[in-house]
């Protein structure tokens, strides 16, 4: 998974991008009314926090109050399930590109905390040092040694030991996670990956095969140790916006594989030192 | 791997194609000449199967006395390897889209078992179940068990079973594996996939992303049981002609990630049951 600290720059036409590499805000700041139109997320409105704080009998995050996380995907349907007595799983990540985990770093991570604790429920965390070798100039093992410390900084959060599963995907993939990641790249074309990350046709073929490797956590058959005949489980994903590209795509091609939809929570990007907070 | 038997088309205007998924021939059969010249590599003469024969103190197998192998790369540098007593080792494999290997299937096979014999070296075997997947319209459950199926019939050809490891992609890919495939991913934009292997934008990006699968046995280091330590060994590819571009591609993409090119020795194909044999 990408940064999401906004690396805000100057344009011309003072245009925002937002995608999984790049966050650039238009002129008065992002437009995150605009992101949700844009993306075709829902708006997390007053009623739906309200609803999390009576199911799990707890004040909702200061992060849901203050509107830090403000969209989502499907979150209705896990807190049916929820109220029905059902289980779901949480899967979030991190792209280790640098040594230590900073504030923004941190927003999904602190969050993602708080479901665990408050719904009870199974975690897995990826830290993408495959997508870090491909997009920036680094070794594997260098990417492999600060997917470690990053570890370190994510377990500092205090995850329940006893619920949660971080891997690297330079150490994890291959088996049931290998034949998913397969599954999902025969069901997107290169046109359609165009259209979603904006990929040109000088781009490395390794950025073009990762898109599958970040959708696949959402599927719990990918993790055939910890979710062994819950193939169908639902999966609620944690995540600063700007990674909304990779499970638009999960979620297209997850009923085309015989899988459900991950719902997701959706956050705003941490304010970068000289934006002005309103 | 691709099927060795070619799929004659007769085509308006007779030219031939050969690619790993289509072998049609122009209208006096295939012209191997033309090929070795379009695909740069190197006629297999009377003096390097002489060579042959004299290095490991056997007559030249039927294959070659006959021009069955008929072009390869560097394979001089692999002689001169062995004669200065150093080692090698063989790679081939099989796309496994069939119940059961037939004649021309096994050609492959048979010189890759007297090759093995003659310099007792070690061999690696992958059976590519996952571009089966990708290409054809099989589960991956089906692609797994045909791959199964397909490794007793090469088993059968009675290679050394202390040096011979057989491999499925399902089964297999991951760890150094994966790191290797990731790292030719790097080297290779999607131009020069659609150069080699004329891939279209409508194709899915399974298919982008085989390439690596394909080129990463031809490195020591994707087997660090087998060949811990000799990172350097250098590797020799028995295969039919059809597969060279994936072999150009990774003698491309081996100095720069700091590997030995693989040396190959390549064969025409099986005639069909219709062509004439002169």
């Amino acid at each position: 998974m990408a940064s999401v600290a906004p690396e805000v720059e100057k344009k011309e036409e003072e245009e925002q991008v937002v995608n999984p590499w790049e966050v650039s805000a238009g002129k008065g700041g992002i437009d995150y009314d605009k992101l949700v139109d844009q993306f075709g997320c829902q708006r997390l409105d007053a009623p739906l926090i309200d609803r999390i704080a009576r199911l799990t009998g707890r004040p909702p995050h200061r992060f849901l109050r203050r509107g830090l996380f403000f969209a989502h995907r499907d979150l209705n349907e896990i807190l049916d399930i929820y109220e029905k007595g059902d289980k779901f799983y949480l899967y979030t990540g991190r792209g280790p590109s640098s040594e230590a985990l900073h504030l923004g770093h941190l927003v999904p991570f602190m969050f993602t905390k708080y479901l665990q604790d408050a719904f009870k429920v199974p975690l897995v965390i990826q830290l993408t040092d495959d997508e870090k070798f491909l997009w920036k100039n680094l070794t594997v093992e260098e990417s492999k040694r600060l997917a470690r410390e990053n570890a370190k900084d994510i377990i500092a959060c205090g995850f329940d030991v006893e619920r949660t599963f971080i891997f690297s995907d330079f150490n994890f993939v291959g088996g049931a996670f290998y034949e998913n990641m397969v599954k999902v790249a025969r069901c997107v074309t290169y046109n359609k990956v165009v259209g979603i990350f904006g990929f040109t046709p000088e781009d490395h073929i390794g950025k073009i095969s990762f898109p599958p490797v970040q959708a696949v956590p959402s599927f719990p058959s990918s993790f055939p140790k910890h979710f062994s005949g819950n193939d169908q489980l639902r999966c609620l994903i944690p995540c600063a916006i700007d990674q909304d590209p990779y499970f638009r795509m999960t979620r297209d091609v997850a009923p085309r594989i015989g899988y459900q939809k991950p719902a997701l929570i959706e956050s705003r990007f941490f304010p970068a030192e000289h934006e002005n907070v309103s």
